[in-house]
């Protein structure tokens, strides 16, 4: 393993799921999250994933979980995305089913192969960071253990989940690894605070590595016909004529559990998990109080603008807006801000509720208005 | 004259020009403000307008003077508006222009006529009080005075004109009519909160009754050009033959001039303009924190909207939005915000700053976005 070659034995997988509720009316149900460009790297999210991975995995040891009608999409996003490792859900079952899948398929192609899954909607724009920890994750996923990467945090969010670390390990090429004690729930203002001083909580940044058999007994051990339903599939697959009906009958009946329920706490509960701290840039992008700091980036701009600039007139206003292009947008005296225009749909609030958007999802479904979701 | 009759040799004249920048982007060059309804009636503001003055001059006897280019809206508002009491401008001159033209019209029309000019664009409710108010007027201006309306203050208004009135007259029917010191451009706050406590300050209400011949005399004693161009206008107007060629050879060259300066403040400043205070509800829905103010009215109204209600989602947030029935507005926690949205423009500003408006308008100019205006 060189510190810039791809690393022996490993696959990265993308699950390129949800939709993203909270950047409503940006994302929608088929436009999700992953397919936009949030930072205005003029690359969509889920591009942005796949060149921090590939230089990791090598583009043919990618592969991408996404929903059927996603696949289009998918592919002009990532031409090199090989077809085979295109694994298309046909209606959405979390992320267990998701990455338990790419385990079970990856794990039978290429038995003691180490698989690390990467969420296509995240930001990380320090590859040098993200390389070195993912290389010690492999490391720690040599022993058998689940690996996960914390984000050492810098101010106290309460948008995150965050990891409880403990003591140190000894793990030949993983030199900063650490044990861990628990996962916690996204907390409140306060006691975000304590994390932030207390120096022993990291960012949940939901990315983990470890060998694909590993995380098929973890899945196991949790509950027996979710493994066994992802191994039928994957035995299924790569044959043209049983994949189809495979999928019909065991992915609808899969159980719809979060992977950090089935394997990364009960791994960590049982000292089985341990966790690289890491201290690159990461955000979730997960509202748009997220997407406009992460938009005006360090410059001193006090009012980001995604989309067509040009028609955006504002004065003395800061925030974000999204323009569309087709029309004149201008904001005066207003701060902080979330405006965004689509055709169908506008949005208007500010930085401090933009994590109650979801709300208005919600409310959309209630109503009927499912058209602009 | 009785309580409820038309007032003899009384004409009501509606100069319905100006676009309304302020309420921008709804009001526009080709859909002003007082084709809209702001209050939330069910009418436009010159529908409004017309039958709050019907009633006091009979619908034979009231003239709009309005631009060519809403001469279709304007007849479609006012189905029993005369055609030859629709006095086309061929492009905007300003007030003077045409309340002046109205006036040299009606006096070779109706020699002694009086003549009393309400704006199309202003709101008041209280039809009893308006017409007891006009009732003085017109006795004042029988007296060959020029009367004003001014209305009784209720708050330290920035936006409004003033008027500096002075010691009671004896008028017969004109109980409560007083002199006039002086008319006053907005003030700033400290000096508006002055005039609220003192008692002797009203908001003028631009509305103006008098003999076309009074009119005509004091037009003419500050420009005896502008005059000749009205009085020969007025000459040719009613020979469908003349009034053409006379409006394309006069009209273009007339003074572009209000009608305060030309006529009101000489007035004021020789003793020969008298006010009638009046304290009915008043509004010049000038900027839309006064549509949010009217349109929410008496009732426990968080957001005021306009338009389609049924496609806007608010949570926690306070102003007016403006709906076109054709997206989904969704609102959250934003407080005093004004949104409105139109086809090709979205504003999104607050109460505080609705008044600044116009400095979009005016930056659109400069920008060449004509389009949107």
């Amino acid at each position: 393993m060189t510190a810039s070659g791809v690393i022996p034995g490993f696959v990265a997988v993308i699950p390129a799921g949800g939709i993203g509720s909270r950047l409503w009316p940006l994302s929608r149900a088929d436009a999700p999250k992953f397919l936009h460009d949030l930072t205005g790297s003029g690359n969509s999210l889920l591009r942005d994933t796949w060149d921090r991975v590939v230089p990791l995995a090598g583009p043919d040891r990618v592969v991408v979980v996404t929903g059927r009608a996603h696949r289009a999409a998918v592919e002009a996003q990532l031409p090199d995305l090989l077809d085979r490792n295109t694994l298309l859900e046909s209606e959405p079952r979390d992320s267990t089913a998701a990455i338990g899948l790419a385990a079970a398929l990856l794990e039978r192609r290429e038995p003691g192969v180490i698989i690390g899954s990467f969420a296509a909607d995240h930001v990380i724009k320090d590859n040098r960071g993200f390389r070195r920890a993912v290389e010690e994750a492999v490391a720690i996923a040599r022993t058998d253990r689940v690996a996960t990467i914390g984000i050492t945090p810098t101010e106290p969010a309460i948008g995150f989940g965050y990891i409880h670390a403990d003591g140190p390990l000894e793990i030949p090429g993983a030199p900063n690894a650490v044990t861990v004690l628990s996962f916690q729930e996204k907390p409140d203002l306060a006691t975000a605070k304590r994390y932030l001083e207390d120096g022993e909580h990291l960012w949940n940044a939901g990315m983990f590595v470890a060998k694909a058999s590993v995380i098929m007994r973890w899945i196991r051990a949790y509950d027996a016909a979710l493994a066994d339903g992802l191994e039928a599939l994957a035995e299924a697959w790569d044959d043209p004529a049983r994949r189809g009906p495979a999928v019909d009958r065991i992915w609808p009946a899969l159980k719809k559990i979060a992977f950090d329920y089935v394997v990364a706490e009960p791994a960590a509960a049982a000292g089985a998990l341990a966790v690289v701290p890491a201290d690159f840039d990461w955000d979730d992008v997960g509202d748009f109080a997220s997407v406009a700091r992460l938009h005006s980036g360090g410059r001193a701009r006090d009012l980001a603008i995604l989309g067509e600039a040009p028609t955006v007139l504002a004065d003395k206003s800061t925030g974000i807006v999204v323009a569309n292009g087709k029309r004149v947008i201008s904001l005066i005296g207003v701060k902080d801000i979330v405006v965004v225009d689509t055709p169908d749909a506008l949005l208007v609030t500010t930085t401090e509720h933009a994590q109650r958007v979801k709300s208005v999802v919600d409310a959309l479904h209630l109503s009927g208005r499912g058209d602009v979701l």
